[in-house]
């Protein structure tokens, strides 16, 4: 569960109640903010018209992709690098062939394909191919979720904009009761308030959650592929370890020297590495 | 027919039905957001006036691309990617001239040409040349066609904005009788909703189905490409296979893996594949 | 003359017009819509802020830049194609020196400058460089005079702006007669209509156009270094007819294929093409 | 001076100035557009913001760098190739050691810097990446210059409407005597006039010029790269011209070959040109 | 201390004092601009969104980031320079082993690892790799706390909207007053005011230093990676002076010259120099 995201959401929900009945109505303001038929046309209104945006196997992901926004990202750089080192290791005591083995405990996916390439025989070239053909399908597919919630954003205040236009449009037709004037802007104003908090609240924060997880997954594919094709090139563990903590920030570099100090002692016996 | 556009298109419309005749005036508010000349400053001027940014022929090809929105994208890429596989089968085993035969019975136009190119022994720098300038040609077309409905998108508002300010101009001009001021800023409002409505209705959500039709497209041809040129390199099926499956989804790739299963069995006797 | 720009333009003035004399007012409400202080400050505060953004030479370029709009690009690609095709078959027959005799005949300055640099014997590399730099060239002289009509398109609407933004503080300072208000405020929304009008009605359209114009010129002259360049490796007639054909839209190769299935053989006895 | 660039200024104001008198209360309204604290809240808070944004160098230099904007570029394309070709003919008949006198009699710093690298001899590869490093660095310092101004623009309107809140805050606090809301509401309204006048009077167009003059200056710099690698390269010099002859327009191609026509026979004798 | 962004950030809140405190009630009119509800709406809002955005971890540090404006970047490009051409005559007269002692010396821990990866034999193709790769990771780092930033810039103004959307629908619900519409109306703008100021104010200025510091950062690491790379390619420190020279502005070249000239005598002995 990621707590910024709970936070957030949720934090967001109550600060627009606090917003609502902290005015001179207080608690009795909250039923004008809730309006059935101007809730159809905003967000019933927005989600209809993304509808017709994609198709309907892309809408429903898009959807439904919401839930990825409280898992934290599973992208544990250090250990993958580790992962990936003590692979080399392993490559270089034992042999390519050997790897097959140790590929059938990985968990990660990719890692796993791309080290049965190698372990295949695969051009480098190829290997370096096929990976990198992957990754930009990954990233655009990610991309393609991304973009559901930028469109939820955009067309959410536009709903709204068109619901108010609707409500103007209806009051100053029959502006015979000055009395009524208020009120029925309010209602037609609700329609603009319900696209603001759909794109402000929802879809800003979600693509752009989206948008980190995918970042953090993509340069966690990009250090595998690095550390694949030096593996595959038979390059020094220490060379590897160097060229991957590039990846790492400072203080990342030095929680992974301090973790990998003890673990590779026990694991590679230490002197070569 | 695509179901979410048919939908989206026509669920937009009950909506913003919906919208009006809920307001205070029930039915009987339908007429006043039916205004002729209003729709003709518009839509009118916001279609001739994309009619004066593009050439005639565009602007035919622009209108007449509505309905593509409600064809279902062909883009088979499982489908392709088996054909190209069974392609690159009779390649290895009967040679590249066999494929002539094989080309005749494909429907896709741009596999055909490529496979007549590979039979006529062209360069593969060449093939890859001619087949890449024909997608990047493809794609530019696509583009004009987006780009029309993204300027319909702009000029929309823009037209209604103009009529809204011809309206307040005249109704401000003659302020003598206050009692007519909310019809007529009701009448000027009008426009903006059309504007409004145009470009969030229609224009976008045909120009975003638009963009995710080209890039289905392009991406098959895409992997048309690399399978041709693996094809004519004399790749191993096996190795080509596992190229153009990094295109798939993970979940694709488990249905293509279930499906080509049992068929390349059928096809190719298996034991090679 | 280009129907489309002419229809658009002038058709665009007409809509405007009936916009305003449907109105309440009739054909009394046009006079409310001219007003030369307004024009001054709207139009004139654009092209003079114009002015102070580019040199004088491209402003009066810019200005004039607007007659392109009426002429239909003269970007014929199935012509340039045959005649490219021509060329590689003369050049194959008679050798590369005999192109010079057949450049003076051309009428696009673009394609016999490369003819000439061909028969001269020019390095092939330099060839490409010299005309992709005279390419980018002509694409960079093009995006000034795009980006003329565009800032145009920004500084209507802003000065239009200012002008209202006067009109209202003028206004609003002597807020006495409160029958004054109306006629005031249209007054003062007047150069916001200007300024939407230009911008909406002249710039957009013409900074469309151009690119739209600029896009089949720029490939046009892609097409024709492609064949230059096969023509100077004395590539097979047929082989530079499949490269250049894969420019064209699938509308465009029928026509092609029709039109240049009679010609060649007339022109190159046929059996060779 | 760049008399573009005069006109356009001083035009604008002027401009300004017509649009306050031309209105009702004449002459006599200038006043309510000149108000103090309402100009330190625009300019000031914009000017205060941006120097928050940048450095105190980067700042002072944006500052002074308006003066630019009257200056004429200097990019004289025609009479740089002309110098090129010309040092290229000496270096072929004098050897590339001769060019080091020549470079004496230049006035541009970075051609000079060019050919002092050519006599010292370095590496063909080394110049380029040196004359390149330069040239990207030169737009870097060009481009901050131009952000500065961009900077300004958008902080103009965003102060301006900053004034305008506070006005408006404090004017409905008091909403007591109507009488006073006309005046206390056109005060409110003049920082947003002025946050416009400042975008775009002043900063739309300076930014504009800088950037024109930036692609002069830099396009100036990639013929001279151009021309001196050739020149290195030991080229003949008709090729040089007709290589740097495609930076030129057909109208400067037109004055540029009448006037080197005399010269160059003047020059160098003109049968080998 | 930046003394620019101190006088930036507190000038700028000096600026909104004054312009409240100038208005008709003078410094009565502070109070209103002083509403706790509308606080914890737009800045609780506009935080609790971004914390949404991201992750807990660059939620903090994207908070924390904004005392690096108050610090004045140490980008000291000719004092690095000149480090890099003592290390290439060291490197030259001693052997780049004698480099590991001097690396003990320098400050830069960018520069001491790329130092020491040429000590230890490191292939150059793989020390680029290495030194670009961290350095692209370095950027995306700082590119994250920037984007921090533009969110907060983005959602302070959406969240002052939705604030002033929230005032105005209470209190168009109870219009019965017209008296309290003047007040209520106040209080509801104060929330757009808010999130001007955030935006303006605080996000703007801070997201445009960082990126200005980051631009700094990077051209400094990009001036060590080429002068590494040069060093271990042996090359003459004449020849990496002259290379490292055009990464600076021609007045910071001339202060460069003159204090390198002293200095150079003295640590080099000069005459190679």
């Amino acid at each position: 569960m990621d707590i910024a995201s709970i936070i957030g959401l949720f934090g967001c929900f109550f600060i627009i109640i606090f917003g609502i009945v902290t005015g001179n109505l207080g608690f009795a303001a909250l039923p004008n903010f809730w309006d059935l038929p101007s809730i159809i046309i905003t967000i019933g209104g927005t989600f209809v018209c993304v509808m017709a945006s994609v198709s309907m196997k892309d809408f429903i992901a898009g959807l439904s992709s919401i839930r990825l926004v409280f898992k934290s990202p599973t992208g544990d750089e250090a250990g993958t690098i580790r992962t990936i080192i003590d692979l080399s290791n392993v490559a270089r005591k034992e042999g390519l062939l050997s790897l097959e083995e140790a590929a059938n405990n990985l968990e990660d996916e990719f890692l796993k394909k791309g080290i049965l390439l190698i372990v295949d025989g695969t051009d480098p070239e190829l290997v370096r191919a096929i990976l990198e053909t992957e990754l930009s399908c990954i990233e655009a597919r990610h991309k393609k979720t991304i973009s559901f919630w930028e469109t939820v954003g955009a067309m959410g205040p536009a709903w709204g904009m068109i619901g108010t236009l609707i409500g103007l449009i209806n009051m100053l037709k029959v502006l015979a009761d000055s009395a009524s004037i208020g009120p029925n802007m309010a209602t037609a104003l609700v329609t603009t308030f319900y696209g603001s908090v759909l794109a402000n609240w929802i879809s800003a924060p979600v693509a752009s959650k989206l948008k980190v997880n995918n970042s953090i997954e993509i340069m966690l594919k990009e250090v595998i592929i690095e550390g694949l094709l030096s593996i595959q090139a038979g390059e020094n563990p220490r060379v590897i370890e160097e060229k991957l903590k590039s990846f790492l920030s400072p203080k990342q570099r030095i929680e992974f020297s301090a973790a990998s100090g003890e673990e590779t002692l026990a694991t590679s016996g230490g002197g070569e590495n």
